[in-house]
């Protein structure tokens, strides 16, 4: 665990005391807390914590670490998975979970105004009795702030959209403490640079989010679960694909392969399941709708051999299948017990995603590794868990390897290395290959906007 | 009409030759063409255009412009409605009407790779035999270089999303010259700043877009459209809320004034409709499910009174009836013939619309000016078509009032002055009340990127 404190953080530290008072932390336990993601970066502990209640202490918090050149690190909830939050040059953790109000529900617009410390179940759960919903889901119960920073998304993606279409507005602190608003509530405009969209996946390294304005849907009338089993992953995915052609509106169609399902099993053995490619879908609408969707659903996978199909429709069954899906990272690590798992993240056109799955696949019978798969498949999206023993180095490099090389193939594929986890401190590496000369316009943004370099330093981009 | 011709751009017109030969052109008529768009803008003519084959020759026109300090003003087929394409410094007009190829069609992952020059009749025309349509429908006819660089959208917008939403990617030439590439073909990333949606609404300020990869949907099975009548506007407005609210998937939902059909009818004798607030629909799906919208939607109609519902099944009677609607700014200024036209864009929540209108239909009287409304109004966009005698300044103060005015309201109301048509020239004036602080940024941002100002200068944003 590496530390650092310039005599520069420990002046704005005293200032931050003056400002915050006891919301202003060095408590060894604090700094703990913050010096680590879910991710297997080396952690880092930051100089101090601090615990903002609104924009203007974030603005004061900025001007006070602009003055000094002291590194901001936001932090939300602490579950992003490349190291985004941990202080590696130390500095300030702006921990945003005092901000958790939401401010407002527009339930003819459909939209919503929350801090930045709200989490998306607190979200839903105040939006229980208005008939709305926020459909981004990431696997784990994220802060809406930290879900617009990394671009979430999750399993709704396929038919709601990311954090990039689900983010209307923002209010944003500056490097230099100037709160700027960015867009409005209205569906859409034409008046300018699309900051929102500059702000949504900056992981941070631009600014702070104090407020978001977040798109809301109706809640579906009818929802219809299903799980169901392939012989193949091929077949699976080519499924997928048909059904995408024949305009089937999934709202949900994840994919885990025969390894996962294994590790589901151990992790849930009250509710066995075939080791074998299972889709989990749902689908949303009217009555007749879904029934409409279920059947063409089903002739889809009769074409591709499918079998076991089980429905879920009472809530309980299907939250039961979800938390299920949601659970993936535990069930998968219970294949081995004790270890840790890295997580790869590569999302390419549709098109490719059977041929990329199955190079994928024979990568990691060659890596000698335990890796069980699951995808976001209507997004073209997958991950693998590749799991190590904690403390095996050769082990971990030879998993840094397979990841490295899965991130290749998605960029042979004309992909992404991340889908939705975002670039933190461990997918930098890949971003010129992604980018090509783009990447350096990214550097030219984040000196423009953050010229002192305070923002979650070395995070993202680097720039000199 | 004013002109300028600094002794610069005179030798960036000379290497331009050197590299360009025949495709530079000065004559007159050419000039005069690039000289205005639909705008009531002041025209004034470019020193030269030129009429690049692919992205290199962009690249080499910007690298000499760049030496030259010599502004440069992206052209598509103009039909933009502020002033975006006028060469109010002079400069080099840069017509991308050479770069009309439909690179690739992905039938699979429901994407298209085109060049800027590209209109879209013609891509649609090119998709006719996939099964598959770009949705994006402004009312001319443009290329998708200068949808993307206003970030247009259109009929379609509430079901299918503007250009935001369905640029996947771009090749953009830079102002130095150099050439990048913004995003990939896989369906989300998490990969850094979204260089994409910065260029797609920059107008030209940023760099010149020489590839477009689009998002494509799959033609619906049915389609169905209708009008209907109702005694107010605001029943009209209640009545899509409670579409919205009740999931209908509307495609398309317009508002049309009493004022506007009078227009209408005068434009198509042969087309007879009541002079009344109309809606135009469309719904699209299974057959099924087309019959469930529309037995739902005429159920929310009967609540607020809506007469003389219209359904046109057959694929001729919609297409009369969509040309109507977008023949909607020739049918207004039926209604004094010879009149120039001033067009208003405003952009309100919906939960406003209503009341915003009703508050325009008051400035309109009072300013004592003929000006029909149609309105996106699934989006809460709506535009006036502020009528104006040739020549008469008084009355052109009054109309450019009355705009002034009615962007006004649109921000009391928590909107935008433009929901589709952009800044150019005639909004710039907004910018500052819509946007505050945030608007000092796209100045920083416009600095970065294009240091000398060359790219469209004085347009969106002003840099010192």
């Amino acid at each position: 665990m590496s530390n650092h404190t310039p005599t520069n953080n420990a002046e704005a530290i005293a200032e931050l005391r003056n400002l915050l008072g006891d919301r202003l932390s060095t408590g060894s336990s604090v700094l703990e807390i913050h010096s680590h993601d879910e991710a297997h970066t080396t952690p880092a502990l930051p100089d101090a914590v601090v615990f903002p209640d609104n924009a203007n202490e974030v603005s004061g918090i900025l001007k006070i670490c602009s003055k000094h050149g002291c590194p901001v690190i936001p932090y939300g909830i602490g579950t992003s998975l490349e190291g985004h939050i941990v202080p590696h040059r130390g500095g300030i953790s702006v921990d945003t979970s005092r901000m958790k109000k939401v401010l407002s529900v527009n339930e003819k617009d459909w939209d919503a105004v929350v801090e930045p410390g709200v989490t998306r179940t607190e979200l839903n759960e105040a939006l229980r009795t208005s008939g709305l919903m926020f459909t981004v889901d990431p696997g784990a119960d994220a802060t809406l702030g930290g879900m617009a920073a990394t671009r979430a998304s999750g399993t709704n993606t396929v038919r709601y959209g990311t954090m990039r279409e689900n983010v209307l507005a923002l209010e944003v602190v500056l490097p230099d403490g100037q709160i700027i608003e960015t867009g409005t509530r209205a569906a859409k405009s034409s008046a300018g640079y699309d900051l929102t969209r500059l702000f949504v996946g900056s992981e941070g390294t631009l600014g702070i989010m104090t407020k978001l304005t977040v798109r809301l849907f109706a809640q579906p009338e009818t929802v219809s679960a299903a799980t169901c089993v392939f012989d193949t992953i091929e077949q699976a995915v080519d499924a997928v694909i048909m059904a995408k052609q024949m305009n089937i509106p999934m709202a949900r169609i994840e994919l885990l392969d025969e390894l996962q399902m294994k590790g589901m099993n151990l992790y849930n053995p009250d509710m066995p399941m075939p080791e074998k490619p299972h889709l989990f879908l749902e689908f949303h609408g009217t009555e007749a709708g879904v029934a409409e969707q279920v059947s063409m659903f089903e002739s889809v996978c009769e074409e591709f051999n499918a079998s076991d199909f089980k429905w879920a429709s009472k809530t309980e069954e299907r939250n039961r299948l979800w938390q299920a899906r949601h659970n993936a990272y535990y069930a998968g690590k219970a294949l081995r017990p004790g270890c840790d798992g890295l997580v790869t993240d590569c999302c390419v056109p549709i098109s490719s995603l059977a041929q990329c799955i199955a190079k994928t696949k024979k990568l990691i019978e060659s890596s000698n590794l335990i890796a069980p798969l699951v995808g976001h498949v209507g997004d073209g999206n997958f991950h693998l868990l590749i799991l190590v023993e904690p403390g095996n180095k050769e082990e971990l490099q030879r998993a840094n390897d397979l990841a490295g090389s899965v991130s290749q193939l998605a960029l042979e594929f004309g992909g992404t290395v991340t889908g939705e986890h975002g670039v933190g401190l461990g997918k930098r590496k890949y971003m010129e290959d992604e980018h090509g000369a783009a990447y350096a316009l990214m550097g030219v943004l984040k000196k423009a906007i953050d010229p002192n370099n305070i923002m979650n330093p070395g995070k993202l981009v680097t720039v000199n």
